[in-house]
């Protein structure tokens, strides 16, 4: 039988919305209960996350923007490399620290995806968090050895969406 | 073409996790822009959502209470449909006043279930809202008919869950 003890290990996948929203809400839920968070961010870009990411630090969480714009819009890819290494390495350091009760890695599916960070490290890593820590991965296309590891997974799947009826992303919904 | 500048009507919906958790992203985004705005709670239980109810109204968004408790909870179904339809009576309000650049129906899809509130009269309401309204709604099995007037929805299909492996909802992540 599972302990109920320890953290979880939470992965939030699939095309559609909601997989950064639903772990900035899991946030806001633990930032009210006093745990201390920290989010890293694997994908950077100018203007999505500002809004949550201000409002977090507002809150008390700490907030690492890692990774290196999208990668499609990209013109040095060894820098993005670089920069999705690194921020996996800030990452690696907190989820071992055991400073944090909660750590949301988003958008980290991607650099997986591409083998930047190769998915054995970073099981051996979730398995050897310390046992109070729990972790949120999100973004498209999980690795299946991720989503076996994990307790929950929840892929959000695209029913409908505005960007399709050609409206485009809103400020203040979107980002 | 569809204009650009009205407000959207999105709905998570499905059996898995992070319908409502969403929502609160979404939310925490909404009041990072400075938008005013207020969540509806359908469905109300003693501990569900206190922390995010805490959070909401320290950064300003209006809370309102509905709804009387889990259906499956009820002793006295008449008070249980009564406390659902005067939620709704009071989002109505708040949706057709304008006051509000964001409006989260928590839970709604489940007194449309149950027929406590009728569809036709949710769709006339939506429909007939300020243009700059967005509302969100989240709750399983959404009417079809709220589907097909949504501009966004996403299905939160449960790949697998903490609570089948016998973990209990946690304090701090679940609730």
């Amino acid at each position: 039988m599972t302990s109920t003890r320890r953290g979880l290990l939470i992965v939030n996948t699939g095309d559609g919305k909601g997989k950064s929203s639903s772990a900035f809400g899991v946030m806001l839920r633990a930032v009210a209960r006093d745990w201390r968070v920290a989010v890293i961010q694997f994908i950077k870009s100018d203007k999505w996350r500002t809004g949550e990411k201000d409002m977090a630090v507002k809150l008390g969480v700490d907030w690492v923007v890692g990774g290196d714009g999208f990668t499609w819009e990209s013109e040095d890819m060894e820098a993005t490399i670089v920069a999705a290494r690194d921020a996996w390495d800030r990452a690696r350091g907190m989820i071992l620290s055991g400073d944090y009760d909660l750590i949301i890695l988003d958008e980290a599916t991607y650099p997986v995806t591409f083998s930047w960070i190769a998915v054995d490290e970073v099981l051996e890593v979730l398995r050897s968090r310390p046992s109070h820590v729990n972790v949120v991965i999100t973004g498209r296309d999980a690795d299946p050895a991720i989503v076996d590891l994990a307790d929950t997974v929840t892929e959000m799947r695209k029913v409908k969406h505005a960007f399709d009826e050609g409206i485009q992303a809103r400020r203040g919904l979107d980002y």
